[in-house]
């Protein structure tokens, strides 16, 4: 249903692309070989039987695992919710220009797609943005309700970072990519997705655990490797996820959204230290008073 | 013409918010108190006279300086190109709530506003997006011409990121804000902005300096305190900026465009050294043979 296309057709980009660079050490420069973190446009078309098909969507991202992050991206905005909603996924065809071949991507759905969705939707992520508390009241709709889930300990939690870094290549340790890791709630990494975007990291991340019908993931645990966001939080939640942790800090409306979700935000991931911003029930550690 | 508004309103939220955390070390945990970074929806709305208002976009951003971040995006995406085609720029008073007061800001045009520009633009700009080949023929069109500018030498550019972060506010060096700053050639600091989002922290400098009849920006140099996205150099370009330089690595697509557009582009500014990705003509440093 979701492979990748084989063929004639040029090969995918990959997640890097070699360049030359003048490398300036103090006072004197030298070129030499370097790599960056490709980033490309990625459409995302949505299609039911027999409709025309609507643009949701264009993100930059990162080549590859694009099927999973437009099922990803649909799922964690509230436009399909479960796999079997999906009909196929493929690259469009039909592009006029051969370098944007990859860059498009069509959902067909087995039912009809409501385009009055995609309005309300389509504003909602515009810009990385959300519409306010309107917007709000229809996440919390769209969620699951978020399982009591597991406990997890503070020596798993603090072991996360490590354990993502291990996962990925060395180029993307050096920090060109975003990472997302999901869990088991004794810290074994379950899958890892990354991107020059941090919600597109997350959206691949999901998107595969839709598409093999994990979904909601109601006894994970989900790390990313940046700031938690809003979005972010918006995101997990729609997956059922009940503890989303972060290496960086929240916002103050990503701890809004997880304190109404019932969602447990861990952020600022250092070392054996970390801040337990909403939810702490979940996070197995001796308490001292303040 | 852009005063913030003073009077009976509550006050603008601050760019930080107080929070309870529970803190972890190891194995033993306390609650304390903590700061997060406000992030707040902020819907731009835009209006020709006579004209009714047209939602152009919603970002996630840290409150303050709401007016530039308007007038910068308008600005940055193609829609205004003068101050002087800005009439007025205010929140807007008939938002049904009132958590939501400060968050919708109309820009009031002068001549009228054309929404099929917003049409192209609004795809361009959803989800950190634009619509591949098509729309880089659009922002080079979109582009003052960069000027020739000024040779920077390799001392001033590796001194810039320390100059960022004296000027920031304690909180924001912790790494909760993405900060923008303005230099000149000879690397003082002219102007800083910072927010939750970097996009919109660039959006809020190059706005306040169209504002105030600054732009094209061609002696200036520009550094973001995170990674150079395809965004980032458009947004650069269309102020005019010659030199922009980022603390972190530049993706692939950043790199194409600086090199298309005749950007001088830096990154990984670490200690003394970085690394030029395109028109290296601009640093003034000796080279070596490779």
């Amino acid at each position: 249903m979701t492979a990748e296309p084989l063929g004639e057709r040029r090969p995918l980009p990959g997640p890097t692309t070699r360049t030359r660079v003048l490398h300036v050490d103090g006072s004197v420069a030298r070129e030499r070989a370097d790599r960056l973190a490709t980033e490309e446009p990625l459409e995302i078309r949505v299609a039911g039987p027999g409709q025309e098909t609507v643009q949701v969507a264009v993100t930059m991202r990162t080549p590859g695992r694009d099927f999973d992050l437009a099922a990803g991206f649909l799922f964690t905005e509230g436009l399909i919710a479960r796999p079997d909603e999906v009909a196929e996924i493929r690259y469009c065809s039909d592009v006029a220009r051969t370098e944007q071949e990859y860059n498009v991507v069509t959902v067909h759905l087995r039912g009809a797609f409501d385009a009055s969705h995609l309005q309300r939707n389509f504003y909602a992520t515009s810009s990385c943005g959300v519409c306010g508390k309107a917007s709000l009241d229809q996440i919390e709709v769209a969620c699951v309700p978020l399982a009591e889930g597991p406990a997890v300990t503070a020596a798993t939690i603090a072991a996360l970072p490590a354990r993502l870094r291990a996962a990925q290549p060395a180029f993307e340790r050096t920090g060109g990519l975003h990472a997302a890791g999901l869990f088991s709630a004794a810290g074994d990494l379950v899958a890892i997705a990354e991107d020059v975007g941090r919600h597109n990291a997350l959206d691949k991340l999901l998107g595969a655990q839709l598409l093999r019908g994990a979904t909601p993931l109601a006894d994970r645990v989900v790390l990313v490797s940046g700031r938690a966001s809003f979005e972010l939080v918006q995101k997990a939640a729609v997956a059922g996820v009940p503890v989303l942790c972060a290496v960086s800090a929240p916002s103050s409306l990503a701890v809004d959204l997880a304190r109404r979700l019932g969602m447990t935000l861990v952020g600022f991931l250092r070392g054996e230290t970390f801040n337990v911003y909403a939810h702490a029930s979940r996070v197995a550690v001796a308490r001292v008073p303040a």
